[in-house]
């Protein structure tokens, strides 16, 4: 059996580092899934001055003073992207491709993803459209896989399918210098929409058209009704309570995820009320 | 005709100051009441950890960083206790005495106090017990009034009313020296009941009592129902919605004054919330 934690926090921008930092106080046994850049939001930001206490700072200063608090307070973030995640009565089942991990309470604080859906996309969502390729890996073998990422990260997981399917296309959607495979074809190229009756056949590029079996779109969050199934999301966010709580019982969000406004301090106050909220729902729980 | 202000921020504690950096970020004409010490429960706070960003400071280092931000910004705080606010329809009126000012919105950001009641204290409340001695003045002129006070600032107010009232007393609940005026009696008591029938006649103290017809408890904050009438408590807290808005238009809350938990972070995540809020109420109603 796998060890059980008390708290697992998805998201490492600051909604989850503060319900890390008040999961420690607390002394809950926890885990924190998500980057060792901490956020994009952040590491990206030109300067931020509307965090209390940090002025005319870069993004990449806060993300070193985050960077600090953690360390100091022997906080580490666990490199992982959740896939999946099952509510099963006691506990949830985080799933990391075929790896699980258990905890009493999870707190998601996963941001929002910008940048909207590809034309075809929802509709053949299940129909060889996937967000996860080691996921959906054995069906594809022998077949045409495309994968679309968001990420550099993610090329790990095209070499991985390129050791199933016969030909993989890989489109990357960053900037940084591609390797993967040599057997894994790299296209240069923006895709527009993807074709198919009840399942895929073609990928529709700006300059060129791809025949394909599957598409796994790789981008840097999964929408959160996707990750939890059962979760209540009203106008594209979760729906929360004061005090953080999901419709699911032992499920508490903060942070973009849970509306507007995006903004830093906003999140880390709600990942600081939701760490407060699951630390007393595990010792309610632990009491019975 | 006073000049009017987009928002009004009442409470210099995390809400305060956050909501006063969005809004100077939003351009908008804004005033913050408070003080320059900013929130005692940061100067008294020993060690902080779990606010994102600082680690193992002390409540006095976190508001030098705080103070240091706010000189950046430019931004400075207007020393003064607001004791009334009056939805005026198109504007607030805040009251300072008998000063007032106008703003088109306001934000609640003052804190809770601790603490209960005296006994008797709310059956007597506005029948000789009050919490503004300069606006009550007039009716203690030649009668003896009691000032049970717990910021040395207070003692203005004393020296105040002292020049309308035959007699005062006063009781200071804090441990810096008093000094007020000679006429003023200083008693150095602890209070337990308010008493009398349908008006105050007494006030009895661990080890003594006084006859009083008046009795002034100048505690800190004013509690919010009764700093707005007509605004909307449930469970001794301002009822807001997710975007801090609370039942009376225009008017705004943010920090402990609208919920638990009491935390530096949510305070100042739910002030930038708040101001952001203000400052879209202050562009439509200017639109009009
Ligand atoms: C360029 C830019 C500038 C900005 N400037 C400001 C500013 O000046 N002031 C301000 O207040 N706000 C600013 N913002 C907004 C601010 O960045 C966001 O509001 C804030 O980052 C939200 O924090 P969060 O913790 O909710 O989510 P995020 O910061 O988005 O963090 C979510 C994290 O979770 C990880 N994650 C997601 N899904 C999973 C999964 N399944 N498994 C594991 N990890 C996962 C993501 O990789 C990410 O690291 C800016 C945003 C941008 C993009
Ligand atoms: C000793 C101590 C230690 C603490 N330690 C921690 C900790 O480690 N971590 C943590 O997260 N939290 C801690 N807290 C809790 C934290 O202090 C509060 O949650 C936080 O200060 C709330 O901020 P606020 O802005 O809502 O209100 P406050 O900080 O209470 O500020 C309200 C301000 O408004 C002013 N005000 C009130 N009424 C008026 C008026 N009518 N006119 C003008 N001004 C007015 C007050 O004088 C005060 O300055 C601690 C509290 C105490 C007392």
């Amino acid at each position: 059996m796998s060890e059980r934690y008390d708290i697992a926090i998805i998201g490492s921008g600051p909604a989850g580092l503060s319900a890390a930092l008040n999961a420690k106080i607390r002394k809950k046994k926890f885990i924190i899934f998500g980057n060792k850049e901490l956020t994009a939001k952040l590491s990206k930001a030109h300067e931020i001055n509307n965090y209390l206490g940090f002025y005319k700072k870069s993004g990449k200063e806060i993300q070193e003073e985050f960077n600090n608090h953690l360390k100091e307070m022997d906080i580490s973030i666990t490199e992982e992207k959740i896939n999946n995640i099952y509510a099963m009565g006691e506990y949830f089942g985080l799933m990391v491709n075929e790896k699980m991990y258990e905890a009493t309470s999870v707190i998601l604080a996963t941001g929002v993803q910008h940048g909207k859906l590809f034309d075809g996309e929802e509709r053949l969502l299940g129909k060889g459209v996937g967000y996860c390729a080691t996921c959906d890996a054995p069906l594809y073998k022998n077949k045409v896989v495309t994968i679309i990422s968001y990420n550099k990260h993610e090329e790990e997981e095209a070499n991985f399918i390129a050791t199933i399917a016969s030909k993989v296309y890989y489109i990357p959607m960053y900037k940084e210098e591609v390797s993967v495979d040599s057997s894994i074809e790299i296209i240069n190229d923006i895709p527009v929409e993807i074709i198919g009756e009840d399942k895929v056949s073609k990928l529709k590029l700006k300059n060129s058209e791809i025949d394909t079996d599957g598409i796994f779109i790789l981008r840097d969050s999964i929408s959160p009704g996707q990750l939890v199934p059962g979760l209540k999301i009203v106008d594209n966010h979760i729906e929360v309570d004061r005090l953080m709580k999901t419709n699911i019982n032992g499920c508490f969000a903060a942070g973009d995820v849970i509306g507007k406004p995006y903004q830093y301090i906003k999140a880390a106050g709600e990942g600081n009320i939701a760490s407060l909220s699951a630390a007393s729902y595990v010792d309610s729980i632990s009491k019975k």
